[in-house]
């Protein structure tokens, strides 16, 4: 056993426990408390196999698990940012970069190249398992917002015209599920999920 | 699109939140709180992914991660069982399957037979996957355990032969990783991680 190779990858595993402190601005389906972004990515992971069949274009699924399990290591060292506020993308985008880059030099060079291009795959949103990934990962919060009856979007004062608009990127990766969100946020609004304007 | 398939889909994807709020018996890294059994889930197939070289068999280390992120659900009816708790095997195994039935059952049958079919196989740990993915779900916490130096050994009175015995079961799936968790326990031991006797 080449003992630098596995030591490497066991640091690897111990430093990415940091990301089940890393906070999101959504809470869990029963409202209880706030979703960290290492039960995010679970959760996401098991949603993107059971819906990858309304995907747009065929894809393979295990590469799109992979990525989901890791695109959000980087809010370890760059946080989250709430998809509702108001940054400026490449600042955020370099920033990631360089997270990016730190928590994937942990492992081998080998497996560190291969999730470094994994995440840039993502962040690209080009190849049709980057654009379903994304589409999973904006569809997620919007079922737990719906599940709590609006928690986050009462707290963050947000209207369904503003949740429309930045989740409309799932699109290029399922107009299906799109269209399940669309119809989701109408019965949302006739609930009174969204706060009184 | 079917709107009955879709709406099972959502709702078990719903359902599952439930995993975040299951609390395990092992603590963070950094022993800031006990980890929830989503969060591991997550843990344990990245962990898969970048140590699926030390497998004993030729395996689809897809199909592992698969199980990882799926086996733990019965805990959301059945409940989490620490590993050195004293339980009736039998019982413990008639109650999960049981619990096994009813989470997939949520799903569209063909995918809740998939799942179902998949959560059988690794409790068999007969298969090349289900015994790689017992040893990685095995590993993780005793890495968590080192890195906070013994949390949990220590709030449950474990010293380290109890601790060998009980993760023994990693080798069928990976010898390596076990001998590396053996040298651990080893350097735990002289760190005084353990109890005092």
């Amino acid at each position: 056993m080449d003992i630098e190779r596995i030591s490497k990858q066991i640091g690897f595993i111990a430093e990415i426990d940091k990301l089940k402190k890393i906070i999101r601005q959504t809470s869990l389906a029963d409202a209880s408390r706030q979703e960290n972004v290492a039960e995010h990515s679970w959760h996401i992971a098991v949603s993107a196999l059971i819906l990858s069949e309304y995907a747009n274009e065929e894809l393979q699924v295990n590469r799109v698990i992979k990525m989901l399990l890791i695109h959000d290591l980087v809010e370890i060292y760059a946080g989250d940012t709430f998809l509702y506020d108001d940054v400026d993308k490449a600042e955020k985008y370099n920033l990631e970069r360089d997270a990016a880059q730190k928590i994937f030099s942990l492992l081998p060079e080998d497996q560190g190249d291969f999730y470094l291009e994994l995440w840039l795959e993502f962040e690209e949103m080009k190849t049709p398992e980057a654009k379903f990934a994304k589409a999973v990962d904006h569809l997620q919060p919007l079922l737990l917002a719906f599940q709590n009856e609006g928690w986050s979007w009462k707290k963050h004062d947000l209207q369904k015209e503003q949740v429309l608009e930045r989740k409309e990127p799932m699109r290029y990766g399922s107009e299906k599920l799109w269209e399940y969100a669309k119809a989701m946020l109408d019965e949302a609004e006739e609930n009174g999920y969204f706060p009184e304007r």
